[in-house]
């Protein structure tokens, strides 16, 4: 999280409104999409989306991502099809900082031209941004691009919109839902795709591998704070054993903040070089971004993360010396409510 | 499942349309109301959601159910003051047979004046029947009910009709979801409540039991037929020493179906004097409920049950053979598809 990559040198990022966004792409061609690294729903939402619509529209696109594409996006990406184009306009998709793009950051310093994207923390280090920061999913960004600009919509491209709100908001679970992303998906339900099928894919279906991954990390599960805070370990050879890959460790890591008085879920996991990731997942009145401040890192107020170099007790005790004194200085902490 | 309690001696019940229901409504006071035995989300905010309204509309109202009402719905559940009345008019909801009134159904036999249901099963056991099966949730009725009778809709209607369909459809997953459960809960989040806790106690909170019988159950699972099926098993002794109900067992049978590839998903729970409880979830082509038939049970083509007598081991043979019975004939074996 905390790579120094240099933003463009001077941050003169021009925010446009969605008509203005619209007049951009209508007036650009030959288009790459940028896609983040570890490409989630959202980000392949959005770019295969906007290259369907696009190319529909008349203009010519390709996609790039640092990272492979999960094969379980296939019922969308697979109808896209992605050639290598000389492109002229370079078009970031969800993708709230240029460090995000992973391996292609270097490559794009200051050749961004334009970001779409609904991350209200935007580090501004495209040419031009639209940025819908009361967005649920960036997807509801795109949809409104296709509406406004109008480009044809079609039964893939709705699909794929489709995916990213979906998985943005833990299928409509989260806060970050409102009232427009259920109007969308009332709206994406005159196509002819199946969002049953689609929520069965991204929700409901773990590889073998990631159920005994799941088993193995519950294994580690220890309490700690009177049973406020719940640290779950995940090493190297859990993930190698089982041939699990990060994003299933991600779902592992949920868990943590899924137990019932639980304030502070803590997922450690192992990475290369005695490197450890440490996500914490918090609730009211506990801040994990003011947590993980403290350690280093940052991230948003329920959900954040920092890195720590050490042995694994070692890197326990650090964070939980931090959550103890958080829980204490909330009135949360186990002598003070009971 | 297959008790028999004698319906309506005479079968005379008569459909009604929406305007026919609210007239229906308008015209009677007094009201019970309903609930099926273990109660869900969608049966209770039926129930409390129609409570309220009715009653601010100037009627009298009570609500009865067979079994407890669990603490986790007291978010609405605890704002409508539910006291005795005499009642004259009885109005089930979401009941799709009279037996599934549990210990309330013989009392009421032949007494239900109306049935506000969207199960397409339903039996016709009411005087009056309100029936949508286009509805994902028995609450889209109810939602459909407060907007034509009209009766005023305050923040806890909404949070209980909200539960209902967030419930029903696996917060927006299943297949029954329509466009209009999209827009009917575009509409509710312009009230005062926040879907996504009600999302957070419903989907995402587990008793530090659960996650512990989670851990317990994963350790038992076997794969058989090229890994086509998968068995759970889960005994008497770690409900105990985990302290979990039927429901918290219900959730982690759910995770046999979930694993990628697998087209059974088995899961054995051990009850009182050596009987096994059996659920069997499929994906085509296999069918649940023609293999459950073959073990004297039943249930639909995707989920279905049984119960069978004797040693785990033995059971599970049973089980087992007539699974790679229905995996051969279906050419899904293990020999045929590879």
């Amino acid at each position: 999280m905390k790579k120094t990559v240099k933003l463009c040198p001077d941050s003169s990022c021009k925010e446009l409104t969605l008509t203005q966004v619209c007049d951009f792409l209508r007036s650009h061609d030959d288009y790459l999409l940028l896609c983040h690294a570890t490409p989630d729903g959202d980000t392949l939402g959005s770019a295969f989306a906007l290259a369907l619509g696009l190319t529909a529209f008349g203009k010519k696109c390709m996609i790039k991502c640092a990272d492979k594409i999960p094969q379980k996006y296939n019922y969308f990406t697979s109808h896209f099809e992605n050639r290598e184009i000389e492109y002229k306009t370079v078009v970031a998709v969800d993708v709230a900082d240029i460090v995000l793009l992973g391996s292609l950051a270097q490559e794009f310093v200051g050749k961004i031209d334009l970001c779409i994207d609904h991350h209200i923390s935007n580090t501004r280090f495209a040419d031009n941004l639209y940025l819908d920061s009361a967005a649920a999913a960036n997807c509801e960004c795109i949809y409104d691009i296709f509406h406004c600009m109008p480009m044809p919509f079609d039964n893939i491209a709705a699909s794929a919109i489709y995916t990213g709100l979906s998985t943005d908001t833990g299928s409509f679970k989260y806060a970050n839902v409102t009232a427009k992303t259920h109007r969308i998906a009332a709206d994406l339900y005159g196509f002819d795709f199946s969002p049953s099928e689609i929520s069965r894919l991204m929700f409901d279906t773990k590889s073998r591998g990631r159920i005994e991954l799941e088993r193995m990390v519950l294994d580690t599960a220890q309490f700690y704070f009177d049973e406020k805070c719940m640290v779950l370990v995940a090493t190297k050879q859990m993930q190698e054993e089982t041939g699990c890959d990060d994003t299933d460790l991600e779902g592992v890591a949920v868990i943590s903040r899924s137990v019932e008085g639980v304030l502070a879920g803590v997922s450690i996991k192992e990475k290369h070089g005695g490197t450890y990731k440490i996500s914490v997942r918090t609730y009211p009145p506990l801040n994990a971004s003011e947590i993980c401040k403290e350690l280093g890192g940052g991230g948003h107020k329920n959900a954040a993360g920092c890195s720590l170099t050490g042995n694994l007790e070692d890197v326990k005790k650090q964070v939980l010396a931090v959550i103890g004194k958080a829980l204490e200085e909330s009135n949360a902490g186990s002598s003070s409510d009971k």
